[in-house]
């Protein structure tokens, strides 16, 4: 057993730990990084079509008020580039496909009029919620009694059909699951966080860049510069805290330190044994904070054929086993990649064909909205969020009825000599890789501020 | 690193591991049972009052329909002796004592009818849920998609804001957590194990004796039956699959089975790292059936001083921050013990406070219904629930809105070699000690038939 003392001993090589480890180190301190997967990253990872394309498969997009990323993208020598924007979105409805271009898709009036009703009450509802602490809103207790999934179910809410249609599609995407689950409370965070859900939801006006390598290039950059700090296959098991210091349980290695930043998505973060126990708070907050199910697929053609249609390659069909696609062809324009999603318990069931049918009944998905082209792909590769061990489901813990105010203040409130970190803690850009990289710095400066 | 092959291997030394584990040996196979704590027993534990009166922190009573809990304790020499029932219970409302006998408390018409028919309401939409696949109920994804408290809430179901109160209080106690948390559909499945809400509030009537010694002495008996097949302090942390047998891996012991049996909390089985990772569903389900909070007191007295006000001890408080007590004196008399219960939120708060605060807060709740007396015991002993790493909540995980329609087929499927047991996995007597016994002899029966 390999034993080891530093300052400070950072729990998730994702964006938030690595962040946290980036701003301790250059302030002097000791720090190291105890990643359990092979890789660092977490939420974002690079992989391979088989032609050899890098292609990201989580956290892809940034956009207007995520300067830290920015700022870091640029820090370590990587170049943002726009988003496809060519052509026309299509929203299909009824088996019919909608053209349209910019963030509101044409839908009949009643339907627009509908949709952008429901996204101003929420917003309103949001910005009437504290960020940093949403279970103490006035009416906090009530908001979250209440999902979601109610909230748009309610005609008086959401009077067009098609709307609800559309929004309970786009909901489900943001939190990878039926809005069902959702508290309203623990939704309004999300979009209080981001100044809106159209913050989210509207890549065409907000989430409009990527980085060229990918996201997770900047994060491989950020742990180089971590050196040997960064140890990768090394899961936590145990955090035991006594009178002086931390002592940090792995496999192979046990660090002491003075504090500790737990920087994985809460699920995980319930799984490790702490000594003493969490407050129960702690400790139901996290249980309770359960990602949803994602499956992303890339899928490689010779060239985007879709920009020959006029179309950009975002789609929305909300009926579709595949309800989501978007362009994510690289900036030489070859091979053309299609990156297509299933959420929420459609994925789950997509999730239990096996390979081979899932794969038939995806492409024929696309098919529908791109034609037979759509069908023989040079290379199809999925990513099942669910079946990674490390995340345990995807993409980003959600609030589910009664957790905020019942727990809520244990969501940052550090324990001993730990503290939290991971976009969920975070008050802006929640959700985001943005989320993380402020949730990362927060919490470091929470120990510069002790030690 | 120890290593040993068995037929089955059992995770988790409750009574539904050591009920599956006690069937397959009697059926000659060769087991071994892998339990995380120092003890077996797991939701049931005797523990020590200073005086060395031992009690039984977790569950205790046993009733009407429980058979083979009841077989068992005869078949290992544990007398039943009935819960005191003598006296007058209380029901506490708005500072003023209400005392009643049986189980329904003099609350005025209003209320009794209110409490009467949300009672018969609930049970009757309880009965049209299949036991073995509520998620095919007809209604199912609107039972689903709305929570226990919404329903408890609605003044269509429950007229009378006193009868409310009451039901709040009730389903609080039987989930440990605020009915807001718990799907209606997910509170429905409990009643339907157990013919009725009513099986499992009112225990006047159906939960009537406890064992002499305890039911965890039972555990420590089958246990003992099992010789050195249990082995204690071996949390599992992996079980790999490949194609002819799995492996459970511990710290220091690798077993090799053809079956293993998951006999542990749901919200613990998510913790274990599967190779290959679950099917998602199977993920998604254990980590959203978590448990709430409950903590639960003793306090010894040298004798019953409430039986001589004529008391039999059972009290209801729904706004004390201490809403529960129940008489748990033993056969002899002596000492008097009170057993006194917070759940949810409120043992939450209760949980921040400083152990002094809390006892100090706790004995004022019970000088309230109990007079003075109460407030110099000879011993006090607390048991959070929350607190124990191994069981991380109290007392069963309850299914949250989305839950069952989006992942309940999961909830006994096997997973390849991998059979699960629990009594949150009981058709029958859902959430009882009773159901998990069940629990375990269903999973013994399915890897019996296979093997």
């Amino acid at each position: 057993m390999e034993r080891t003392t530093v300052d400070v001993c950072v729990v998730g090589a994702g964006f938030a730990g690595l962040a946290a480890a980036r701003n301790l180190a250059q302030a002097g301190r000791e720090v190291i990084v105890l990643e359990a997967r092979d890789r660092v990253g977490g939420r974002v990872w690079n992989r391979e079509l088989p032609d050899g394309t890098v292609v990201s498969a989580g956290g892809t997009w940034l956009g207007d008020g995520q300067a830290r990323m920015f700022r870091l993208a640029r820090e370590y020598g990587l170049r943002a580039y726009p988003q496809y924007d060519g052509g026309d979105h299509v929203l299909r409805l009824d088996g019919v496909d909608h053209r349209y271009r910019g963030s509101i898709p044409k839908a009949g009036p009643v339907t627009l009029a509908s949709l952008g009703l429901a996204f101003a009450r929420l917003n309103a509802m949001a910005r009437r919620i504290p960020a940093d602490a949403p279970w103490l809103a006035p009416n906090a207790r009530t908001l979250d009694a209440r999902t979601l999934g109610q909230w748009l179910a309610d005609p008086l809410n959401v009077p067009s059909g098609t709307a609800h249609t559309v929004l309970k599609a786009t909901m489900s995407l943001l939190f990878c699951t039926d809005p069902a689950e959702v508290s309203l409370l623990g939704a309004l965070v999300l979009a209080r966080g981001g100044g809106g859900f159209e913050y989210y939801t509207d890549s065409g006006r907000t989430e409009t860049h990527l980085l060229d390598g990918g996201t997770p290039e900047l994060a491989r950059r950020m742990a180089e510069g971590l050196g040997d700090a960064v140890r990768l296959d090394t899961p936590v098991r145990r955090i035991v805290q006594n009178g002086n210091d931390a002592e940090v349980g792995t496999d192979a290695l046990t660090v002491r330190a003075r504090r500790v930043i737990v920087a994985v998505p809460p699920v995980l973060a319930g799984r490790i044994l702490f000594e003493p126990a969490l407050p129960p708070a702690a400790v139901h907050l996290r249980q309770r904070m359960t990602p949803g199910s994602i499956i992303r697929v890339h899928t490689s053609y010779p060239e985007a054929f879709w920009r020959g249609q006029r179309l950009s390659g975002q789609t929305l069909a909300p009926l579709s086993a595949v309800p989501v696609t978007i362009d994510q062809t690289p900036p030489g324009g070859r091979p053309g990649v299609l990156s297509s999603y299933a959420f929420g318990p459609g994925a789950v069931r997509l999730g239990r064909l096996d390979p081979k049918e899932r794969r038939d009944v995806w492409l024929h998905a696309l098919a529908e909205r791109f034609g037979p082209e759509a069908l023989h792909p040079l290379g199809y590769l999925e990513t099942d969020w669910s079946a990674e061990a490390w995340s345990a489901g995807g993409m980003i813990g959600h609030f589910p009825p009664g957790a905020l105010t019942g727990y809520g203040r244990a969501l940052r409130e550090p324990v001993g000599r730990i503290h939290w970190a991971g976009t969920e803690t975070a008050t802006q850009m929640h959700g985001l890789m943005e989320g993380a990289v402020r949730s990362g710095e927060r919490a470091a400066r929470e120990v510069l501020a002790l030690n």
